[in-house]
């Protein structure tokens, strides 16, 4: 188990930061803190903390006030701040850009859409120039006949229409095939739920599985804080288990019993186990051998499986290989009877890192019927995914195939894309590797690096007089010295403040 | 006030369905039930109702079983049965195709999209074209200016990323400038937040406002069923009061102050007053004076102002004009300081109809910086809206003006949809009202109508004997007799079941 220590007598004390994959600029990513303890600037101050009685907020429900996300939280509004500054006074700052590698967000960084994706969205946008001559000369011939191949499994070609609240069968069609393709079982279209991204889908499944402060979740510590904020804002409990740093943030079953049977004794119904494959934030894959054990375990326990498997392409070491919870369960002969299992994609990660059109699905199975009566009235309350996110999650499903005209400039662009990830992802291990006082494991997968990171006695003093994290703290001098927007490792739950619930 | 009376003892009871503006069919809506009363249909029993007790389902929450959401509920489920039906076996029913009637979703029944709307989103999603010749023969002028507008209002041009989480501030910057044009008062756009339409909006202002089952919120009955969805889902208490059907759906003051007391002297806390103007399912636009009684209203008692303002383009008769809360509340002399106003707009609406989009926002006046704090919060937790909603939310706030290369075409595209919706208005409010049986207010705006249908006295006992709702009894039967998919006035929760909670 792993946690840093604040306010501690010793020393020093370790501060882990989420370092981002997605910039390949070389800076100086130490600021000189001891240097620059006793200089003073006006963003140095940290802003008043909000305030949490509700005597002060009478609008506001304690769920809310409880709920934290820092991976958009303090250190990106003051980001924001400064970008402001930097606009306003060009060259007042030590520093003339903000990097933000706060979140995974590669197209903010510079990163290129995959030019059969685009086109085939442009062409559903418009399908009015699809007959047009001149639109032969401006996209590929396949993503003409994709485009049409996709407006004739939409009702009335209708792509401003609401669909079904699962999304468009034929889109649901496409990609149950690309889910058999990668895992050699069977996947039902009526199993998908295309949803906004994979944050939607799991804010309706806290939405489904939490009554009360008593029903609780086990999830990863540390984890990316979606899951602390949606149980937070729907009144649950996090029941935490912790990644061992120690074996490159091993996930261990025994660690998983010892936590449910201590929830257990203490009221708490654990309804779910949450696990993230490829790591986020810590960027490991799971051994198959481990993901039995998770799926005998969650079997045993009669607990709903949440499987965020939302950096399946995203693999960087060649000794590891993605395989969905679904795969590893089926292949053990456990079909719906066995697991209720609910794996969450993405558009927005992959090599394809399309965050702003927010498409994504959920596959939902082991339910009984009046269970996925439930889901889907929830995703009905919202009417449906939008559509071009829909479309764009069949596409990352069943990209263009060997022979299509496309095919050669699509495995272009995606093998460069996960090949500078890679190679941005060992540059930045080595960097950490051969700073004093910083260590970091291996990021396999993901896009993330999660240092650990010693702090000088003298930056903890500041930190305890300003009323702070360490490491909030070493990442708002970071940003002030450098402009990189990292997120302190207490954002993601390293700070354990009580057994049942993190703040 | 005016309620449906069910399983009664009079000879025959009122129900209420709703019916869409969308489409020019003609048939015959009323199909002969007291002759069909005796035959059997698969379709006419009904399923068997969700079981409602938690130890049925362990795994839900029971705000989630008590959530309902008719407009896509059992009637547009057993509709969707019978297309599957249709297409399996053609003409194995009285009728060859399903008239989706149960929501305002014009582009499903073949109305076009805007073509510049259309042009940008398409340039915006492939920008690598926006250089190339054959862009100038495809792509009128201004909507590639328009597109290289946005572009450059998007950090990086990348319509791939995450956005700020209130949506991108150049974006903004357009519809608060749209907003300011419309309302002659200023708009700032940090006030707006961004959604993916404006039911995820919705959500997130329950989501803020209601802390446990004794925080209330105002609602108008009839009322569309998103309202008291969401309430149940968020675990608050819908405070219900009643639209006027008699004066043509009017909203009386009186009315409010009524309900407002008696759900105090309940324990109730009101937090927020829900207005639809213009109303949705009812189709009333309100008076400016009756407006400004219900700010005065707000102010007095303390309420924040929930102004669903999402058809505000659709207006169909020439003595009335659509106002925004916040125009009405600007003249006369209220600002930040004296109410807490939230507008939602959303681009499904209006003539452009762009449900598939999922594009919208709110414009949040009046609350405290902490507060605002919590509400960037629960924005942030889904990082943010699709890319292309939050351009098309802006495109709509701001259309081609005169001179643009486009103006033409869009106004008589505009113009066409918008004549449309109100001759198809009239031609079903004249047939409603040529039938035995049925009443209808005239609809002044929106896409519906909400007709009263006395039904004879054998439909009510077979409803009765069915245990059903006879309007639920009656939409099925419509349905399985002609393809017509309407909603229950029962929905909108005209049936009364308790005074504080809908079911």
């Amino acid at each position: 188990m792993r946690r840093s220590v604040i306010g501690g007598a010793k020393r020093t004390t370790t501060t882990t930061c989420l370092f981002l994959l997605n910039h390949a600029h070389h800076r100086s990513l130490l600021p000189p803190l001891h240097h620059r303890l006793d200089s003073s600037s006006s963003c140095d101050s940290p802003p008043p903390p909000p305030p949490l009685l509700p005597p002060l907020l009478p609008t506001c429900r304690t769920p809310v006030l409880k709920c934290e996300y820092a991976v958009r939280g303090e250190i990106v509004i003051l980001a924001q701040r400064l970008q402001e500054e930097l606009k306003a006074k060009p060259g007042s700052l030590p520093f003339d850009e903000i990097l933000y590698c706060n979140i995974g967000n590669p197209q903010s960084l510079g990163q290129l859409p995959i030019t059969f994706f685009r086109e085939v969205l442009a062409l559903c946008d418009h399908p009015a120039i699809l007959d047009k001559a001149e639109a032969q000369g401006l996209f590929s011939a396949d993503s003409i006949k994709r485009a049409w191949q996709i407006l004739d499994q939409i009702p009335g070609r209708a792509t401003g229409a609401y669909s079904h609240s699962q999304g468009i069968k034929g889109l649901r069609d496409t990609i149950a095939a690309g889910i058999e393709a990668r895992d050699g079982f069977p996947a039902n279209p009526n199993d998908l739920f295309l949803t906004d991204g994979a944050s939607p889908a799991v804010h309706m499944m806290m939405q489904l599985l939490i009554g009360s402060e008593k029903d609780g979740l086990l999830c990863p510590i540390p984890q990316y804080p979606l899951y602390s904020a949606s149980i937070a804002l729907h009144g649950g409990s996090l029941v935490p288990y912790y990644l061992d740093e120690e074996t490159g943030w091993g996930l261990e079953v025994s660690e998983l019993k010892k936590q449910l049977k201590e929830a257990r004794s203490k009221g708490i119904t654990v309804k779910a186990l949450v696990v993230i494959n490829p790591g986020n934030p810590t960027g490991q894959v799971l051994a198959e051998e481990n993901q039995r054990a998770i799926v005998e375990f969650c079997k045993q326990e009669g607990l709903v499986l949440l499987a965020d498997e939302v950096y399946q392409e995203n693999v960087y070491v060649p000794e590891k290989k993605f395989h969905s919870f679904k795969k590893v369960a089926r292949s053990m002969g456990y079909g719906d009877n066995d697991l209720c299992l609910v794996s969450f994609q993405s558009v927005s990660k992959g090599y394809h890192g399309e965050c702003g059109k927010r498409g994504g699905y959920m596959e939902v199975t082991g339910f009984s019927p009046e269970v996925r009566e439930q889901i889907y009235k929830l995703a009905s309350v919202n009417l449906c995914s939008n559509i071009s996110g829909q479309i764009l999650a069949s596409l990352v499903m069943s990209p263009p195939k060997v022979g299509d005209e496309s095919y050669e400039s699509y495995s272009a662009e995606k093998d460069g894309i996960l090949k500078s990830l890679a190679r941005r992802a060992k540059t930045l291990e080595d960097a950490f590797k051969s700073l004093e006082g910083i260590t970091c494991n291996k990021a396999e997968g993901a896009m993330y690096l999660f240092p650990r990171i010693k702090l000088p006695e003298k930056a903890i003093k500041a930190a305890e007089a300003a009323k702070t994290a360490p490491d909030l703290f070493y990442c708002r001098r970071l940003l002030n010295a450098t402009g990189v927007v990292v997120v302190p490792g207490s954002g993601f739950g390293q700070v354990r403040t009580s057994p049942c619930f993190l703040k």
